[in-house]
């Protein structure tokens, strides 16, 4: 496990696209919707999503695996919806997970989700007490 | 501009590989340390972090050419410091700003930041109370 989290960002054009990286990692591509931006690219919102759910997935998978169960596959879908406030931000995330297990019950995601919140994902207790997170749940055998 | 922000995630192995996308945008990889996954993506830390530097920085260009400046280039570098304390997560953010201008000055910048902060960087608002942001800037001619 490192303990470097670096990024390096850049602007690459003369309007609002950039080029991210953290290690040896693909680049990620940054941009804003038009007219400002091209819209060839992630936005920031989008991206915090993107962190908080495969943060909280990665998390949920640890924890049940942690709990003896086996885990077949995760697909998760995530919404953010926005304040009508400047600037704008996520009141709220509705996120939802559907787990592929022939021995997960609706209790270990309930203690996963817990356990996730308060102590194991960590961009979870970055947004805490500024956005609210609406989590559900399927279990397919 | 959309109000569309979601995001669809899945697991790729019987590790902790994520893929990720939202709109058209290219997949990114989320993937955890060894031995719990192989290390080939981002962590959500690390995606926390791109996602809130290159929100910061979008809206530092924004602002500055709103102000009427020209901007010819923007690099940033940006650090998370994690906290001690589970989840471990950041409880500063270092990030630095090099700014390519002919015409932007220290003030101008200080002033962007301080916008960015307050009104116009959602990521940036999401995180506030929680993690300690400490930005610095540079201008280049």
């Amino acid at each position: 496990m490192s303990d470097s989290f670096t990024v390096s960002l850049s602007l690459k054009n003369d309007k609002l696209l950039f080029k991210g990286s953290a290690r040896d990692n693909d680049y990620v591509s940054m941009d804003y919707f038009p007219p400002l931006g091209d819209g060839k690219g992630y936005t920031g919102l989008e991206l915090l999503l993107m962190s908080f759910s495969g943060c909280s997935a990665t998390s949920i998978v640890f924890l049940l695996r942690k709990m003896g169960k086996t885990i077949l596959g995760l697909d998760v879908e995530s919404e953010g919806v926005k304040s009508d406030v400047l600037p704008n931000a996520f009141k709220e995330i509705v996120i939802a997970y559907k787990i592929k297990s022939k021995d997960v019950v609706g209790d270990d995601v309930i203690k996963a989700l817990k356990l996730s919140e308060e102590s194991v994902c960590p961009v979870w207790a970055m947004i805490k007490g500024n956005v609210k997170v609406s989590p559900s749940f399927e279990i397919i055998a």
